[in-house]
């Protein structure tokens, strides 16, 4: 159906998380109406993307260079690692400004597969907080079964270090509706009221 | 927040019809986890995007040549002109094999600017109709208002060239719910019974 250069970019477009074959097609279909000049900048900002970036040695979140801007940075608390699933959750927390320490990421959650445990970088948070004065650590894995879990794992693998060991709190959402608040979120809004 | 490679990545995808800022910081954390190579074949796909397709010089559809497939295949009737918004509405009428006429791309719809009627294929539209040996058109702008309003301006364009001039029949979805049908829908379906 398709001229064969215009079903690529369609498959790859629809191999992204939550883009749809149908999607694809529309979202090919304005590219290609587009200049020519802005393809190309696309199609270099791509293949560069790997080029330029890396992870960062000390916490794994995305970085220009061996060490990320956050790790460089002089002026934040050392004491504490917050630990996060990926790196887009340091950019959530970061927006909120509320903390002002180190992070790790994981780069993922246990999932059922017993191999996927070796994949997260844990063995390298056991390190840090080994080697560093880090007094605090915060799981700020997903509220979810598969980020509870991980987080589980990561606090038995830390339990001889000595540190304390946090996890964000739950509770209901703001300017959300307790009727309509699930009951798990529900039950610990009770539990930990304060 | 972002080192500036991945920043520039995120602000091509967003500029992209239905992703939003988030969606775009998924799929290039998604984009940066794969392989190096998936990243260049997808980068080179873009890049080739408008190396190596064009309009269509009869019927504007997307094309890897001067003429597109439907134009340069000789089996297909070649008296019809079934006239489309947009390429991809060649390709939604193609799957359903009902249809085995000519097409041709307006190229979008009438807007409230004056100016983007002649942004349209309108005129190259009477020219295959005087030239050829077309004996009907059929408007299959979508069914909005401002496809209709395109559909009654080509119609007015081709009056006097004494052609048959159809419009895709409007009336219930199939699978749909008499109930919930738009009052204008259940209106032409009652009309249009028969």
């Amino acid at each position: 159906m398709y001229p064969k250069s215009f079903k690529k970019l369609i498959d790859h477009f629809s191999s992204l998380p939550s883009v749809g074959p149908k999607m694809a097609e529309r979202l090919v279909l304005y590219l290609f109406k587009q200049d020519k000049e802005k393809l190309m900048d696309f199609s270099e900002s791509l293949a560069n993307l790997k080029t330029n970036l890396r992870y960062c040695k000390k916490c794994f979140n995305i970085s220009e260079g061996d060490l990320c801007e956050i790790c460089r940075s002089g002026g934040r608390d050392q004491k504490t690692i917050l630990v996060v699933e990926e790196p887009l959750d340091i950019i959530a927390i970061e927006r909120v400004k509320k903390y002002d320490g180190l992070y790790h990421v994981l780069g993922g959650v246990i999932s059922p597969n017993p191999k996927s445990k070796n994949d997260l970088k844990i063995s390298e948070l056991e390190k840090r907080v080994k080697e560093g004065q880090i007094e605090e650590v915060i799981l700020a894995t997903d509220p979810t079964t598969e980020g509870d879990a991980t987080a589980l794992y990561a606090a038995r693998a830390l339990k001889d270090s000595g540190v304390k060991i946090t996890r964000l709190a739950r509770g209901l959402s703001t300017g959300g509706d307790i009727e309509y608040a699930d009951e798990i979120t529900l039950g610990s809004a009770i539990l930990n009221r304060k």
